[in-house]
């Protein structure tokens, strides 16, 4: 099938005001769309997108919504790209330094300086940057959290990746899911004061943003530990917002949704929790010999840590977190919106109040549309928009370096595809 | 202290020819360097390096002699700049490909694909690219390769990194160090037949390649367990010559020294031996996990991969490891035809029959003048060339990427070192 829209339907969404998404947001009819027409091509462009490249023109890329690794900030990769040969004037690629020479202490010193600015990170906070994603963490949390393995730890359990948490874990604590949202299809945060906290846990566990389920907390629990250690994965929204950190025991995250490549996790522990580690932890999962050896015990991964320090000098760039959660809010509201406006023709599962700025999961009323919303999207240069293979449907990942003009884009996109195939 | 030499000298080394290191390496009377002059400055350029960048100049360059991260083939590093923004055509920079898309399995594929070939790795042994560096598989081998902690495992311990090995192994198993050459301060590999290996061992390990102290096993040991199961850390001589990879259960390496940049580390295992692992291993840490998945359980380090596979496709335009071995022996010979001809102004502590042609580790009769050595270095753009923090010295790491041309640059220097300074 040869999808098409006429020139009348292009220039009013090529002339659409970024600043201005109510513009398109009232669905359908603030919009008119024409029947579309078998012959011209469907070409939907927006105007948010201002940085042009010197080394190859915006309209290369793609619109890039995949949940992770997902796309990062233009800027950013043209300036690795810049000094990927030679590192700003040192004679060597990034890649080839020594972690222990001056230009790679530079390089993780501003990386560490610009994330504690950020997230204003107290001084008794200490900051690692580590490797084997999140999923080594779900290990490493209750290995060094928990000195013994008899302790109790308690999970709020609000979508997969919590649930994965919650099941390494029990091969080094005894941990208790005090919550499950998986009865409702993990769509829901529960109202905390009716947890059921395990008295003398040692942390309590979340997932503050659930990538596949698009469930986000928007406030956070009081763990009732004495030592009141609340445990966050924070992968997918990590920097999309200010968090105030003194509320955690420890955050972690992988970098590659939110401030880099694949290949980094960062963790963010209150200094007093180090140092209790199980004898059983391997070396490369303990805490304190990273926090003794300020990462850089055994060759960290030097290029993604170069990369998130590109993209956290971007964010206090851009005015900081405050700024950038204001951009997201813009965004999701867009396309929330929009799936809300369609009178049902796009449906998202997830409760209003707990929706996720990162990750927008929506399904069509008619299921058989799905493929073919997915092939004519990237069609379009919108690329990775099939849901989870786990849960189905769509996933729009909209992290801080999605452009607003790439969610404007997708939005006009999903009028046009109804106004096509919504007339039975 | 200004350090000179006069074009009489320069003349000769810049005509050097590349395929004939012998004019230079008998010393010090083949190649007479006069007296310097305090007036002009040192000036040593060599032949070899042929490539010429779009971007930035070859002499932009330093020679970096760092024991990894290290340096990186010069044309792989301009591929990678070229398509970092945009790979190939693909909308998108490599690091924001979603790995379970089709422009990522590709580059996986395609890098495990060509490291088959430079190995000739048998279908029976399964490839693996994971994360946290060879220090994780110290734990994640006794973890996989014994299923009880009451097992045995012999070490062989020829320098830091084994010793290293053998220790987080406690935690897993019950190791042995069957031999050890501490008391020679790690200059010696055992004779095989004198060994007194633990009947029943789970398996027997070395490392390769002591990265510190310069000690390369030539031949291998048979483990005398009923698996016959050899484990070896290859870190830093992983694809510097054609190993028979039937000879081992187990070979794993950090890229960073011979093949990518860090955050990436590959395992080859005979398959029978995955899907053993104790209880308490951490999924991440767990081989069957990563073999029944393809290396995609989680997230990989994406970019890391990407730039091994260009590093592997080299290898095998090159010629393959034979070639490789070839070029690397004549850099190796050179450099220690230099130390051992200095009539004892330099010094390799290292028995000659084991000596690593990947990291060569150096002294000077006069240790006052070390410092001097590797400062002066430093200026004539050659750096890293100080030992380790734990021997002291000097040391050379000449990977598979560093050019011809900077070994006979580093010679030269060298011979005029001593020129200047072995007038006592």
């Amino acid at each position: 099938m040869s999808i098409s829209m006429s020139s009348a339907a292009t220039t009013p969404l090529t002339h659409l005001n970024p600043t201005a998404p109510s513009q398109i947001s009232a669905f359908p009819t603030s919009l008119s769309l024409p029947t579309p027409s078998p012959t011209r091509p469907l070409s939907i462009t927006c105007s948010s997108s201002t940085l042009q490249s010197q080394t190859s023109t915006t309209t290369d890329r793609l619109f890039n919504f995949a949940a992770g690794p997902a796309t990062l900030p233009e800027n950013v990769l043209l300036k690795a790209q810049s000094e990927l040969y030679n590192w700003r004037g040192s004679g060597m690629s990034v890649m080839e330094m020594s972690h222990r020479g001056k230009e790679f202490l530079s390089i993780i010193q501003k990386a560490e300086s610009d994330l504690r600015s950020l997230l204003s990170i107290p001084p008794d906070y200490t900051v690692l940057f580590l490797q084997g994603g999140a999923t080594t963490q779900f290990a490493a949390a209750p290995l060094n959290l928990c000195s013994s393995p008899t302790h109790a730890v308690d999970y709020i359990i609000t979508g997969s990746w919590g649930d994965k948490a919650f099941k390494e874990a029990a091969k080094y604590c005894n941990p208790n899911s005090i919550w499950s949202g998986k009865s409702d299809k993990y769509t829901k945060i529960p109202n905390f004061d009716s947890l059921n906290q395990t008295p003398g846990a040692k942390f309590l566990h979340i997932c503050a943003n659930e990538t596949i389920h698009g469930v986000e907390f928007k406030t956070y629990p009081t763990p009732a530990g004495e030592n009141e250690v609340l445990v966050a994965d924070m992968s997918s929204n990590f920097c999309s917002k200010p968090v105030d950190v003194t509320k955690f025991g420890m955050i972690y995250a992988g970098a590659q949704k939110n401030v880099g490549p694949s290949g980094v996790t960062i963790a963010i522990i209150r200094s007093d929790l180090i140092g209790k580690a199980q004898p059983i932890t391997p070396v490369m999962l303990d805490y304190k010999i990273h926090a003794d050896n300020n990462s850089l015990y055994n060759t960290p991964p030097c290029f993604g840590i170069y990369m998130c320090g590109l993209v956290f000098e971007d964010l206090v760039e851009q005015g900081g977190l405050a700024e950038v959660e204001k951009k997201n809010v813009k965004k999701g509201s867009l396309l929330y919106d929009a799936i809300d406006g369609s009178k049902g023709f796009f449906r998202c599962p997830v409760e209003k109040s707990v929706r996720s700025l990162m990750n927008v999961p929506f399904t069509l009323a008619k299921p058989e549309l799905e493929a073919e919303f997915v092939k004519e999207a990237a069609k379009e240069k919108m690329v990775q928009l099939k849901g989870h293979r786990s849960v189905g449907g769509m996933r729009a990942s909209i992290y801080n370096a999605m452009p607003l003009a790439g969610v404007e884009k997708l939005v006009a996109f999903m009028k046009d595809f109804q106004a096509r195939h919504d007339h039975a």
